[in-house]
């Protein structure tokens, strides 16, 4: 919504190129075939009545089908369509270019094939249901665009019921590229964790995830606010969520505004709203304040206001502006690695390792280069080999 | 089961080598970007922000998800694992191998991108909803080795409620191949369809949609029998789809055993059991007997003791005999040319018409040559130019 309203004209001509660049390629993903079917003989094999032979042994011993089958390298994007870009919720048909363009990534920097589906519910049991249902035909199942709380039921029933890998990437995927900018960002302030004073403003999906995952790494030190303002332990109109956030964070029990919290911090997290952070905001921060501005396309505060305010590193969603905290440097090389070691689950030990890996590929860490390229070919093979040795 | 202790030595060898081939795949498909992603240009293009306007397109005129997206070439292949090759319920795991081979199928001779999935249920309502719920995803769906009855209640379901076509191979694809050859035998035969005295041996999916497609081309003379013998109307013990059965074949109301049904017969179709017509049997029909025993990998007759035994014309459903009468014919050519045509369903009509198209694709028709080659890629685009001209 925001989207072309706050473009310039370029991006109206980018805007106008994207969709008839669609038009053209109508689906960014097709199907190849790994098996030659050029006689009766590959027929023969491939399919009847040579394929009986997998399907018994599969039959026999259920764990050959990640020998037998590509369900090994197979991992399903799925999305109800509900929170979708900046947009919302524009249902399963709309959602399914963004999801096509994940599963292009995942192939492209992961070698992971990836089957885009984007299901007519937004019912928690059922969405959980058609996924336990397909679970069989994948090696993992990664979740996309789902709206909160939702999304949080959601992965937690997954994962209860599923013995593959359940990643939700605006939840996990989100936090371990903001961790892995997060992790160079202090190594330049020389701030410790436990004395990096955080505010993360948005408390849905990402905004969540981020708090556990620094949680982890030893950042305790958060107060996360959302439209009403900072949230608190006890503060009235708390949903299941943020209340549940409230628990583990905000321990000094600051009350107020954005303004209010990020007074005397030393870091921004933004996942919400474009130019809900003011200079004067800035400007009440610690010294060598890092500001993470990730709202997508707009951020929080544009990085020449920011850096004219003080800011001594800023990152945001845009590949035009220096230090890109995207997505696509975490969940291709997750899943590689998972997917290698056949892993049950993606732990927090995985994500960390994650984190870990992304940030070591920066090997000359200053304020204007804190993450890699976005389209840094070798981040996902990093990430992949953390993942796996996990295991 | 009968596939390992009746075939000769050079099968066991095949076997073994169809599961190394397998373990080698490790699938026998893969995605193929059909968007660059080599640069951000490229990535603003096919992923965010240009990403965007497609979605909002298709938010705004859903119909356009056929324009861009790859939903227009998109088929889902689904299964419950019930009644998978001859193996019987093997389950959604062991049937993936069978699924994996139909996409590459669907692949090399419609060039339709088509998504094995294998659902962990058996429950009719259950498959029904699951797909309702993946319908946005997919062109069309094809379903594949659901056992009979359930099969009719799926298929029925879906097609009240999807706008997709539903097709179940295992239904209409094998009804339409067999009644190409059944339309080039009676050319040799000289016999009318309403002369032609049809018995067929399994009142499954197969057996049962064969009956259906045979009677809209002018063939009333059907007998059906089943593992208890000839089906009348009246007969005890029948269930509700073979008591359907009853209603609309064999007026003559003849009752008894396979043998008796046989006796007078001019042309058999087997889609049931290894080994159970006999020469004697063959002997009892009428002048110039067609034989079509499709069971596999081993049919009703073997060809040399049907031909021994007076049969004029002999398929099966093996490469290694002439006649081969193979699914592959039909469902690349059906969906190409529906997806192609837009088509909401796939009509009784489009099945009449992709059998004319699959019966004359043989140039010069005699008895060891009534139907072609199933690796014949001709019969593909024949096949979907008839089935695209019925819109």
């Amino acid at each position: 919504m925001t989207h072309n309203n706050l473009k310039s004209n370029g991006d109206v001509s980018l805007n106008e190129q994207a969709l008839a660049k669609h038009s053209e390629w109508r689906g960014k993903y097709e199907i190849m075939l790994r098996a030659p079917l050029d006689n009766e003989h590959d027929l023969s094999l491939a399919y009847t009545p040579g394929v009986a032979e997998p399907c018994k042994e599969i039959r026999d011993n259920p764990e050959k089908s990640f020998e037998y089958t590509r369900r090994w390298n197979t991992v399903a994007v799925i999305t109800d369509g509900t929170a979708v870009l900046g947009l919302g919720d524009i249902g399963p048909l709309a959602a399914m270019p963004v999801m096509e363009g994940k599963a292009a990534l995942f192939k492209k920097f992961g070698d992971v094939d990836a089957i885009p589906l984007c299901l007519a519910t937004k019912d928690i049991d059922e969405i959980v249901n058609t996924i336990v249902l397909l679970e069989g035909s994948f090696g993992g199942i990664n979740l996309e665009d789902i709206s909160a709380p939702r999304c949080f039921e959601i992965e937690r029933k997954l994962k209860e019921r599923l013995s593959i890998p359940v990643f939700h990437d605006d939840q996990q995927g989100t936090a371990i590229v903001t961790l892995a900018a997060v992790k160079n960002a202090v190594k330049l302030t020389g701030k410790t964790p436990a004395e990096t004073k955080i505010v993360i403003n948005g408390a849905g999906a990402a905004g969540t995830a981020i708090v556990h995952l620094l949680r982890a790494e030893g950042f305790n030190d958060i107060i996360v606010c959302n439209s009403k303002g900072v949230i608190y332990r006890g503060k009235e109109g708390l949903n299941h969520a943020t209340a549940e956030l409230a628990e583990i964070t905000n321990d000094r029990l600051i009350k107020g505004t954005l303004a209010d919290a990020m007074l005397g911090s030393d870091m921004f997290i933004g996942v919400s709203v474009p130019n809900c952070v003011t200079a004067d905001m800035i400007r009440s921060m610690n010294a060598k304040p890092v500001i993470f501005a990730m709202s997508n396309p707009v951020p929080e505060i544009m990085p020449d206001i920011a850096k004219e305010a003080g800011a001594f590193i800023v990152g945001t969603g845009r590949s035009d502006f220096p230090n890109q905290i995207n997505n696509v440097l975490a969940f291709p090389g997750i899943f590689r690695g998972a997917l290698d070691a056949r892993a049950p689950e993606i732990t927090i030990e995985m994500a960390l390792a994650a984190a870990e890996a992304i940030a070591n590929c920066v090997s000359d860490v200053s304020p204007g280069c804190i993450i890699p390229k976005a389209l840094d070919k070798q981040v996902a093979e990093a990430v992949a080999k953390a993942v796996y040795n996990c295991k």
